[in-house]
């Protein structure tokens, strides 16, 4: 089972940082280890092999029973205090949890619940709430092969929908911003998406510029740079990807910068080998981008690690520590953005390969040389 | 100016709670105090006249100075360390902080923050971190007039588009659940909507009983409940409404437990005034479905409060502490759910009048008398 697999790997970390169990507090993290999706829920994990116990709600009690049939699920309005005091009573003592997650007044609500229970219970022992954060974020980083099966669906759908959106001149003057913007989550949604995996950015002419534009009412118009940057969602994992493309002939700027950030962007990608440090994959692109004069307009990171969350670890940028895994699933995404006249940016989702020596997996195929509408 | 005016609220509450000054770090509040709505960011209010300060990162410098052009804006990567240092360098001793959203190693980090300062500083005045949750959570809960005009927006556009999916047949046997959610929210957006409010419910038949009930590809059939829980998104501001069609003519347990409902509904409404008890509100209507014989399967709360949350204060259920406050606005909806048949819920959006001899204005105006299609 896979959800036992990844609780398997937990555990393993828990032995490793000294803990007796983990209360395990992110939804996110709770559905990755579980398979649970409900909105509230709280998730016991041991050191050994004491079987691993779901806290969730009476709302829940068919879900969480179908989607964690190898979890012991107790219905409890107060489900981390619930947990807390089960893993006491099992005999742990350093109990795990995710300091970055829980809240001042969450944290106050165990300490007395503990305190309470130790008054009660009369004994000496007494339990102690230890920071464990990020812990299960780190496991989250490299993907097993039922995750990249998902991302690579929710890639293709992405993919799919673009094709479909070109093919039947979606993208022309005339048409706004939001209009693209809704036609092209309509058709990820015909193309199997459970939904947008984040707010598409539509950016035509100037507003291609601006990094992270909202659509507006604007309207795409002939000789505009036209900047889409969407994803689609399949089963809780999101695709990221950008394409921009030009409508007509392309003046002699726009050619200029398109050629510059494929040229990052390949490089970038090429760049992407397990062991690799991260701020070194970030300067391959980042330097082609610097020498050919444009290097202060690249003012973002190069990437970031996709999955249950848009946005999750590792982070791709001149700040980072650390190394890239294999089996990461990571983006590639540089840009160029003139103020007040218009930026590209290309951006694929990719899966590091097991070896040095091989290539990463593209999951985001849509190609990539400049596309004149 | 409206922002300033919630911020001299807040500035009173700081006062009365003993405070120098207040740290708001959750988004939502910070929008509501400040009119910035982007994605990182952190407020400092002061009890006294001090100019307030927003603390927000390099990408949002343009649209901050746009969104709160009467706040000082500081470009800070670690915004609620910069805001407290401010706070300590203005002479607050006392500073509240949101301890319900700040997490623990959020705390942490401001209170290493703070030593360090008081070292560097090497005074003996030392700022302490005072828990304040729902401080502004609090001030939310009575709606301003520009906050009644957005959430009267919203409810509009989710009456359009209810009444153009009707009149276009929509609901009709032969479609599925999906497809229906998916016209309607693409019709709130034709009518005024930036988004769906949360993800619309539309359940069919059997699936009718189950109160939150996520679409499928089950198809309406005849003789169907369907049950249609949605809204929209208005500037930052949500509508809450349910309704429920009969598809051909009802069963006489369908029009039975419509009528119950319906007249539930009704009385909830009815109790919808200044001053009451927040329990009683939920008993006047808890107690004609229990009278009817169904209380068992109205397994939730009446209502709730909305604004710049789909669930805000107050909670209007059978626990609920407190009374209801003029100006609030709030939801009611019972529902009766007869498990593997189907189930029939009610809900408006209305706001508290100001005295108990008035109605409450109903936002949410789609009829309610048993619709049969």
């Amino acid at each position: 089972m896979t959800h036992s697999s990844r609780r398997a790997r937990l555990s393993a970390e828990i032995r490793a940082a000294g803990l007796d169990a983990m209360l395990v507090t992110d939804l996110i993290n709770v559905r990755y280890l579980s398979g649970f999706t409900g909105s509230a829920g709280a998730l016991l994990v041991f050191a050994d092999e004491q079987p691993p116990v779901l806290a969730t709600d009476g709302r829940y009690r068919t879900q969480a029973a179908r989607q964690a049939p190898d979890v012991q699920v107790a219905i409890e309005r107060a489900g981390a205090r619930h947990l807390l005091a089960q893993a006491v009573a099992a005999g742990a003592r350093r109990v795990g949890f995710e300091a970055h997650v829980l809240t001042v007044d969450g944290f106050d609500a165990l300490t007395a619940a503990i305190s309470a229970d130790h008054a009660v219970a009369g004994t000496d022992s007494r339990a102690e709430l230890v920071r464990a954060s990020n812990t299960v974020e780190a496991l989250r980083e490299v993907k097993d092969a039922g995750e990249v099966a998902l991302l690579r669906l929710a890639c293709e759908a992405a993919d799919a929908a673009l094709v479909e959106l070109v093919e039947r001149g979606g993208l022309r003057p005339g048409r706004s911003e939001r209009e693209v913007r809704r036609e092209l989550e309509a058709l990820m949604l015909d193309h199997g998406a459970d939904a947008a995996s984040f707010e598409t950015i539509v950016a035509a002419g100037p507003n291609s510029a601006i990094p992270h534009h909202r659509p507006t009412d604007a309207v795409l118009a002939a000789g505009d740079f036209v900047k889409i940057d969407f994803g689609a969602l399949v089963a809780g994992y999101h695709s990221d990807m950008t394409r921009t493309f030009v409508l007509g002939p392309p003046a002699q700027w726009q050619r200029e910068i398109y050629e510059v950030v494929e040229a990052a962007q390949r490089a970038g990608r090429e760049a992407l080998r397990p062991g690799a440090l991260l701020r070194e994959v970030d300067a391959a692109a980042r330097m082609v981008i610097a020498e050919a004069g444009y290097g202060e307009t690249f003012s973002h990171g190069l990437g970031h690690g996709v999955g249950l969350r848009i946005h999750e670890a590792p982070g791709i940028n001149a700040t980072a520590d650390g190394t890239l895994l294999a089996g990461a699933v990571v983006t590639v995404e540089p840009g160029v953005y003139l103020a007040d006249r218009g930026g590209v940016r290309i951006e694929d989702t990719l899966v590091v390969a097991d070896t040095a020596g091989q290539a990463p997996d593209l999951l985001t195929r849509f190609p990539k040389e400049l596309t004149i509408l």
